[in-house]
């Protein structure tokens, strides 16, 4: 163990995971090293926290108090209600189903198929979702529909099963589904209760913006989302039906990878062989947020330079830290956890690496 | 002029621009922020330096004897043997063909056709480029490929320009073009010389790595990479031939915009307003390098993390500090210098824009 990472054996007040002393490398330290040949060509500085269900952290690196958006890294805990509200079982939604409420997807054919689908057993169609269309993450399906002069619908759009998630909510407690994507609207103004009270952290006032599919994305700590997904994976002390939600939840996503992410994806890969081990989400701008079940942690981490490079190595390294991926499941994964970078001809040019700083600590 | 960027008005040895004492932030200050709503979401950390002909640094930010790769930002001082050699005028090359040998080209239609006749010219065919081939940049060109089923050429690939000024230069000297990629290959050590001699740098033994599209790219500091581009800016005191040629290069650049990147690129927008003031060339990893030839100097700089948004903001920000870009005419490029984030649905949802160390520097 160095000095500039921490473990603390003394519990803190559970609202307020915190971070120490200043860290030689400022408060997001280099954490991931891109190489070509025999030089380090780019860096990307990182904030992570692994934190338990009682606020204690477990682990960190950088200033874990600095406030940031989540983005779709948060989409587990913007699920809950969809289950909490008992709009899953009215509407008897499976795991794929609230798999991909967490989701943000490939726009595959079988997670548009889904998503249309579910929809129609709300009684909408994708003309209610609010979000914009986009041409799918996934190349051979984007190829597909341009080859086939086929524009995308707002099932397309990643996030499309949060949307629809959202509106199952709205009809299933009879608001007017019009809207949910607006600050004002019943649908978010419940998300922010329970973001306050799963991530103990008071969202009065706090910086908020738009998220790429429309709805509010609100900045608080790295440490209070990290909160937020131990709460989750550790909901014993939570009323019962918030507990049986979170549960829910966290194992739809880990039984049901594909639907979170899709083909090639770094969310689902990891899933595939980690099982209810973990629940990992990815989110726009450099976020991981997820949770480790059988440990009763959960974790947050930002690049600093928004890069999704960045993001992925650090949370490999946070996979093997906390041994949720074993060293031959690392081998197994290893384009995943250390990418080797190609260049146009296919020739190996260079590799993304965790920096000295996260290597020497892991795992631990 | 605050601490954290430095004006020399003495002289430094030619050859060794540097930087001065540590910097508050480390070696790559923080320059651009990425905002969303009322909060900086992501940071971008660069190094840039201004110098002139004799080494002497004009303005700088971080450590600019930080060494990097400069990626396609190069390609300016890679095509002085093309015009040097007197391969030029042997096939008759315009302006647009020698902004060809210096882009990083989008795969336009237009682009692909003046490649494909230049290598006729030479006697050959996109076969003997030994880059790889891929999908153009601009996308409504890639969307018109894939729905009439048409495959890239290598032609296609963005550097296919440069490799055919390497097999022109070969041709016309009478090397054998194959492997003309290589290291050891004659193209490669003729520039290699060429990058010693302008950069003012011993390139022995210094790291190196594998470019996209397989030529070498050598490691050596930033402020040597601004060396180089202020003796192509500044070529008086050159051999007359080498003189010539760095002007006929920085000009063909400044007159043919659209061939040095293409339709809505920040380097083809940037020049269409500046004219022969400014060539400027962005390459992959964050870098921008180029030449404001009536200042007489030359510039490079590096985003720590790689990332091209940050390294365009920076690139907007230098033109500004030099009144490269007056205040009409940053209105009018305002989404270049200053853009603005939407959303899939169209939204406003945040801006791209110089933090205070870099603002409130400029204009000096």
């Amino acid at each position: 163990m160095n000095d500039h990472s921490h473990t603390h054996d003394h519990p803190h007040p559970r609202a307020q995971p915190h971070a120490h002393a200043d860290l030689p490398q400022g408060d997001s330290p280099i954490l991931v090293e891109v190489w070509r040949g025999n030089l380090v060509e780019s860096r990307h500085r990182a904030i992570a926290a692994v934190v338990d269900a009682h606020g204690r952290v477990v682990k960190s690196w950088g200033d874990i108090d600095r406030p940031i958006y989540g983005r779709s890294s948060i989409k587990p805990l913007l699920a809950i209600p969809l289950v909490e509200s008992g709009a899953a079982d009215r509407y008897s939604l499976s795991e794929k189903e609230i798999a991909l409420a967490c989701a943000s997807h490939s726009g595959e054919p079988g997670h548009v198929e889904a998503v249309n689908a579910w929809l129609g057993k709300i009684g909408l169609t994708a003309d209610n979702l609010e979000c914009g269309a986009h041409y799918p993450y996934y190349e051979p399906a984007m190829h597909d529909m341009l080859r086939g002069g086929v524009t995308p619908t707002r099932a397309h759009n990643n996030c499309s099963g949060k949307h629809t998630g959202f509106l199952s909510t709205a009809v299933h407690l009879g608001e007017a589904p019009k809207g949910y994507i607006q600050y004002e609207h019943k649908v978010q103004q419940r998300l922010v209760g329970i973001l306050e009270q799963m991530c103990g952290t008071d969202l009065t006032g706090v910086p908020r913006g738009i998220d790429g599919c429309g709805i509010p994305t609100i900045a608080f700590p790295v440490g209070h989302h990290a909160l937020g997904m131990a709460q989750m994976a550790d909901p014993h002390h939570l009323p019962p039906a918030r507990a049986a939600a979170c549960s829910r939840i966290l194992t739809a996503m880990s039984h049901e990878p594909w639907y979170v992410a899709g083909t090639t994806r770094f969310c689902t890969d990891i899933m595939q062989v980690t099982g209810t081990k973990a629940a990992i989400k990815t989110g726009a701008e450099g976020v991981y947020m997820g949770a480790f079940p059988e440990l009763g942690l959960g974790f947050c981490l930002k690049i600093e330079d928004g890069n999704g490079r960045g993001a992925e190595v650090v949370m490999g390294q946070l996979l093997r830290h906390f041994d949720i991926i074993d060293a031959d499941q690392a081998e197994q994964l290893k384009q995943s956890l250390n990418p080797t970078l190609k260049n146009w001809a296919g020739t190996a040019v260079g590799k993304i690496t965790p920096a000295p700083l996260l290597h020497e600590t892991a795992p631990f």
